[in-house]
C-alpha cells in the first residue's frame, strides 16, 4: 500500500569506508526561449502543473529524501559553529574598529610592496592594477581618481551601447561617480586620503542597497516596492575607506540562477569569451572586476553566486563565514544560507575589501555570532612555516567528478605545485550523503527565497518575473514546512560530517565548479533559460559553504583547452578565512600559468 | 490584479500604546462522529480537499498573516534567549550531578516537614498525599512500596475494566510495578532507600520511552515501526533515584489534540467530573495524578499538552524552560516548541520531580544552551523578601479573554490575595500580535510534527489515524516552507515584545485555560471529534511558553459554579523556573478554596 520508507543510521554510526561515491546527476529538461515560455504556462495551471513539477522531484527524488526517510538527527537550522582551535600567524581584526583602521591592519598583514614590479614590462599586453597599484600612483600623483573615473565611465557606457549591449551595470550614474572621485581626488591633493581604498573603484551588485540607486535584484519592479534609503552596512564600511561606488552590477534576476542571464537587462558577457556566459548570479561583479575596469566588486553568494562567476571569469572571490559580514541593507536580510563576500583579481586585494566591511550582524538578529575575525599574516617569516603545516583534504571521486577532465587536472596541478613547493599535504577524505546536502541546500534557498518575495508576488509581481525564475519558484513553492524541517535535520549530518573531515584537515579542496563558462544559446538571451544540468555543474562543489557556513575562496589556477579559466575552491572550518586566504595566495605565488585575460576588453587601456 | 501586501512596522518601532486587544476567535466547524468521518473523507481528496482546507485558513486569516505580510525581522529558529538577571534567594543546581544528588539538594530548599500535618484530621474525605508523606511513611515503616503497590494496581485495573473503559494507562504490566515496588521495599527494609522518590508511583506519557513498554503516542501503529531499546533520559533519572513506574499513561493521539480524547484505547476521565474531558494531551498523566493514585507523572508538553488538563483536572505542573530537559528517547525529539514537564498535586512534589529530570540536552542537539538551572530556597527567611519584590505582569484584556467569567474571577482574586499577603505588585503590559503568536507555533508545532512522522505516515499508517488527527495533518501538510520560515520571523517578533515587558515585570500572569473542563460529547467517543473553537479556548494563553521556550507553570486557584477547576499560569522569563515555582508555592500556600477533588476516585482509599 504506502511508499516504502529508508531509515537513516544516526550519523555517528555511519561507516565512512563503505560510502561508495554517487556521481550527481541532475534530471531536468534543457529548455530555452519559446519552448521555456510554454513550460512555463504548464507548471503554473493549478493541477497539471505540480504534476509535472512532482515528476520533476521524483526524478531527482526528493520526496524520497524528504518525506520517505527517516532522519534520527535533530533539525539544525543554521550553521552552528562548534569551537575550532586558531592557527598560527594570523592577526586578530577588530569588528568594532573604524573600517579605515581595519584596513590599515590588513594592510600590514600583506608582503613589502614593490612599485618597481608593478611598473616592470610584461609580456601580456593586459594585467589588472592591484589595488596598491593605484594607492601607489595616486599618491606620487602618477594619476588621480578623477582620471581613473573618465577612462571607468567610458568603458562602462561602451559596453552598454553596443549593437549587443552586455551590461555590467543595471543602474549607473555618470555624474555620480565623478562627483565621488572628484571628492577623492581632493583628499588626496590635500594629502588626506581616508585609507589605502580611497579612490579605489567598486561595483555592487544589484541586490546590495548602494544609495542613491534603486535596487532592483535584476528585475523590473522590485525597486517599486522596495525603497533604499541608505547604503547597505557593507557598502557605508567601503564608503567610509574612500571607495568610489561605480553602480549597481547586473546580476541573474533574484539571484535564482547560475549563468548569469539577464533577459531584462541585456546579459553580462564572459570577458574571456563573449559567447560565453560569466556564471551568475553575480555576473555583473565579475564581469567588471575580470575586465579590469574595477578593483573590486560586492556580491552575495546564497548557492556559489560569488564562486561560480569568479571561477568562469578567472578571478578571485572570498564566501565568507556565515554571519561574518552584516547583510543588513541587502536583499538576502533573513536568509540562513547567504551572505555577502568581495570579488577581485587578486588574493590581496580580496584581504583589502574583506578586511573593510567584515564585522557581523547584531545578535539580537543572527546567531550564532561567529568568532573574532582574523586574517593570515603575509609578511611575516612564519608564514612560510604555516604554510607548510597545512593538510589539505581531497575527496578524489567527487573531485574529479567534472564536464570536462581540464578542469580536474588543473586543479590537481596546482595542488602538486602547492606540495612540492611548500610542503602542504594532501589528505584523502570522503564525504557522505553529498546528493542529501544538495537536496537540503536547495529546499533551504528557496524556501528563504519565497518567504522573502511572497508577499510582492502575490501581489501582482510574479508574473512580472523572468521565466526561469518562475521555473526556480514553482519548484520552491512545492515544498512543504516539513521538508523544510528535514532539509534542517540533513544540515546536521552534514556538518557532522563536515566536522569529522576537519579534525584530520584544515582544508577541503574542489574544483570551484564542474564546468567553465558555458555558451549563451542565441534563444536563451530574450527569454531565458532553463537548464538544470549546466545548474548542477556549476554547483557541484558549491553548497557546503552556503548551507554549512563555511567560508571558502575561489581562485584560478589555469585554463581549459578552450582558454576558459578553471577555478580551484578552499573551503575553510568555520571562520576559518584567515588559513583559505594564506593559502590563496600561495596558489597565487606560484604563477603556474598567466593568460591575458580579456582580448574582449582590450579596449581599455588606461596607461 | 494581486491580493493586497500588508507590511508590518520593524518591531522596534511599533507603538504599544496604540495596541487594541482583538479577542481570538477560531473560526472552524464543530463536527463529531459520522460526520467528522464525512469531513475527512472530503479533505483528503486532492482537489476538494485543498479548496476545504484554503477555505479554513482563509477564514483564520493563515495565508494573509503568513504570505501576504511583508515581515522584517530575519527569522528565529527556536527560542534564542537573551541574558537574564539571576534573581536573589535560590540555589543552583548542577546538572551534572546524579539524580539522587539533585534530589537531596532540592529537598534542602523545601520548608520544614512536619509529620503531624499530614496525620492530623481534615475535613476532607480525600487528599493528596504528597512525597515527603510517603518518604515519612515508608521510613517510619508505617506502610511499604509494595502495599502502595497493591493499592494502585487496584485502582488503574479497576479504571480499565468499567463498563464505560476510561483507561488510565495504555500500557500497564502489574507484574512489573510489583517488582519494581518490591526492590524498593527491599531497600527500605535495608535502610538505603535511593532517594526521597525511592518508592514513589510516577507515570509516563505514552510518547516518553519507558521499558519495557511501547511507545504508542496512543496510536495504534507506532510501537511496530518504532521499537523502545531503553527509557527516555528523564525516565532513567526517575529510576536511578528509585521512583516506580506505573506505566504508559494515556494521551491524545500524536498530541494532536486538547481534549484528551481517545477513540483508539477509551478516553480518560476527569476526576472531578467523569462526563467531562481531562483535557489534552496529557489526559492519563494528569487524571492518574488528580485521582491520587500516582504522586506524579512526565508529560509533553508542545502546545500546552500538560499545563492545560492539569488546569481542567486541578493540580500543578511546571512546562520547564526549552531544552532544559533531555527529551531523548520522546517522540518530540527534533521540535522547537515542545518539552518534557513534571506534573503533580502540589508545588512541593513539582520541585522534586523537575530536580530529578532536569539536564539539557547535549549541545550538539539542541542549541543555544539554557542556562544553569536553578531552584527557589523556600526554606530560607529571605523568602518572604524575595516575593515581596516580585512584579506580575497582566494584559488585562487578554486575560479576561475566556469563556466563562469565573475563571477571570478566581484567578483575579488570587492575585488580589497574593498582594495583599506578600506585597507582589500586579503591573499592566500589553503583547501585540497575539493572533500571529498563535498561527507561528501552529505553523512550527504542525510542521514539526509532520517532519517527524511523514515517513510512517507514507508508508501506510496516515490512514490508520483517528479522524481528528488526520484533520490536523491535511491541515498541516498544507504549510509551505516559506510559511515556516515566516512562522519563525514572527517568533522573533513575539520574543521582542516579551523581552520588553520583562524588563518591567519578572512574570507574566494568564488563566492557564479559557475555558474549564469541556463535557464530552456522546458522539465523539468513538469516532472523535474536531471542535477548533475548543481547542482555541483551551490554547488562548498557551503557546507563548512554547513558541519562545519559556518555563511557566500552572496551580489551581478555585472553582467555578458547577465545580471544576481553574488553573492560573505563571509565566517566567527564560530559565526563570525558581521565581514562578516561588510564587506558585506562594499562592498554594494562600489555600484559598479547597474542595474534594475526586468524587468518582473515592474508591480509591489507601490509608
Amino acid at each position: 500500500m504506502g511508499r516504502t520508507k529508508r531509515v537513516m543510521l544516526p550519523v555517528t554510526e555511519v561507516d565512512l569506508t563503505s560510502i561508495k561515491y554517487d556521481p550527481l546527476q541532475t534530471e531536468a529538461p534543457h529548455i530555452t526561449g519559446l519552448a521555456l515560455k510554454l513550460f512555463v504556462k504548464l507548471i503554473e495551471l493549478p493541477l497539471i502543473g505540480s504534476l509535472i513539477i512532482g515528476h520533476l522531484k521524483k526524478q531527482n527524488k526528493m520526496n524520497e529524501m524528504l518525506r520517505d526517510t527517516v532522519i534520527p538527527e535533530p533539525p539544525m537550522f543554521h550553521p552552528e559553529f562548534p569551537p575550532q582551535e586558531p592557527e598560527s600567524g594570523i592577526v586578530f581584526i577588530k569588528e568594532d574598529a573604524k573600517s579605515e583602521d581595519r584596513v590599515e591592519s590588513a594592510t600590514r598583514c600583506l608582503p613589502h610592496y614593490d612599485p618597481a614590479s608593478h611598473q616592470s614590462s610584461d609580456s601580456t599586453p593586459f594585467r589588472y592594477w592591484k589595488i596598491r597599484n593605484y594607492a601607489y600612483s595616486y599618491r606620487s600623483k602618477i594619476t588621480t581618481p578623477s582620471t581613473v573615473a573618465e577612462h571607468v565611465i567610458c568603458a562602462i557606457e561602451e559596453f552598454s551601447s553596443k549593437k549587443a549591449a552586455t551590461p555590467l551595470l543595471i543602474s549607473f550614474d555618470a555624474e555620480d561617480v565623478r562627483k565621488q572621485a572628484s571628492a577623492s581626488t581632493q583628499r588626496f591633493e590635500e594629502g588626506k586620503p581616508l585609507s589605502i581604498l580611497d579612490g579605489i573603484f567598486v561595483a555592487i551588485k544589484d541586490d546590495i542597497d548602494c544609495y542613491p540607486h534603486p535596487s532592483k535584484g535584476a528585475t523590473t519592479w522590485l525597486h517599486e516596492v522596495r525603497k533604499v534609503p541608505k547604503d547597505a552596512v557593507s557598502v557605508s564600511r567601503l564608503r567610509s575607506c574612500g571607495a568610489i561606488m561605480v553602480g549597481k552590477a547586473n546580476m541573474h534576476e533574484l539571484g535564482m540562477g547560475t549563468t548569469g542571464l539577464n533577459p531584462n537587462y541585456g546579459s553580462a558577457r564572459n570577458p574571456h569569451d563573449p559567447k560565453r556566459y560569466t556564471g551568475g548570479s553575480s555576473s555583473g561583479p565579475a564581469a567588471i572586476v575580470a575586465s579590469g575596469i574595477c578593483s573590486a566588486a560586492l556580491g552575495t553568494d546564497g548557492g556559489g553566486s560569488i564562486r561560480i562567476p569568479a571561477s568562469l571569469c578567472g578571478i578571485v572571490v572570498l564566501k565568507t563565514t556565515y554571519g561574518r559580514i552584516d547583510i543588513e541593507g541587502s536583499l538576502c536580510d533573513g536568509g540562513t544560507v547567504e551572505i555577502i563576500g568581495p570579488i577581485a583579481s587578486n588574493v590581496e586585494d580580496i584581504i583589502l575589501i574583506y578586511a573593510a566591511i567584515l564585522g557581523s550582524s547584531p545578535a539580537d538578529k543572527i546567531s550564532p555570532q561567529p568568532s573574532t575575525p582574523c586574517l593570515p599574516d603575509l609578511s611575516s617569516h612564519e608564514n612560510i612555516g604555516v604554510l607548510g603545516s597545512l593538510r589539505l583534504g581531497k575527496y578524489t571521486e567527487w573531485f574529479n567528478d567534472v564536464f570536462c577532465p581540464d578542469i580536474s587536472n588543473k586543479c590537481e596541478d596546482a595542488l602538486n605545485t602547492l606540495s612540492e613547493t611548500h610542503g602542504c599535504k594532501v589528505v584523502a577524505i570522503i564525504i557522505p550523503e553529498l546528493d542529501e546536502m544538495q537536496t537540503a541546500h536547495l529546499v533551504s534557498v528557496g524556501s528563504e527565497a519565497v518567504a522573502s518575495l511572497i508577499p510582492d508576488l502575490r501581489d501582482g509581481n510574479g508574473k512580472k518575473l523572468t521565466l526561469d525564475s518562475r521555473v526556480g519558484f514553482a519548484l520552491f513553492n512545492s515544498f512543504s514546512s516539513s521538508d523544510y524541517v528535514a532539509a534542517q535535520r540533513l544540515r546536521r549530518r552534514m556538518m557532522y560530517y563536515h566536522m569529522e573531515v576537519f579534525k584530520n584537515v584544515d582544508v577541503i579542496v574542489t574544483p570551484t565548479t564542474g564546468m567553465t563558462a558555458p555558451l549563451i544559446p542565441e534563444s536563451a538571451l530574450k527569454l531565458g533559460e532553463s537548464n538544470l544540468k549546466v545548474t548542477g555543474n556549476l554547483m557541484r562543489f558549491i553548497v557546503a559553504a552556503n548551507l554549512l557556513g563555511f567560508p571558502a575562496i575561489s581562485i584560478p589556477v589555469g585554463y581549459d583547452k578552450q582558454g576558459l579559466p578553471i577555478g580551484l575552491q578552499i573551503i575553510g572550518r568555520p571562520c576559518g578565512e584567515a588559513t583559505i586566504l594564506r593559502l590563496a595566495a600561495a596558489f597565487e605565488g606560484l604563477r603556474m600559468e598567466t593568460k591575458q585575460p580579456a582580448s574582449y576588453f582590450n579596449n581599455l587601456k588606461r596607461k
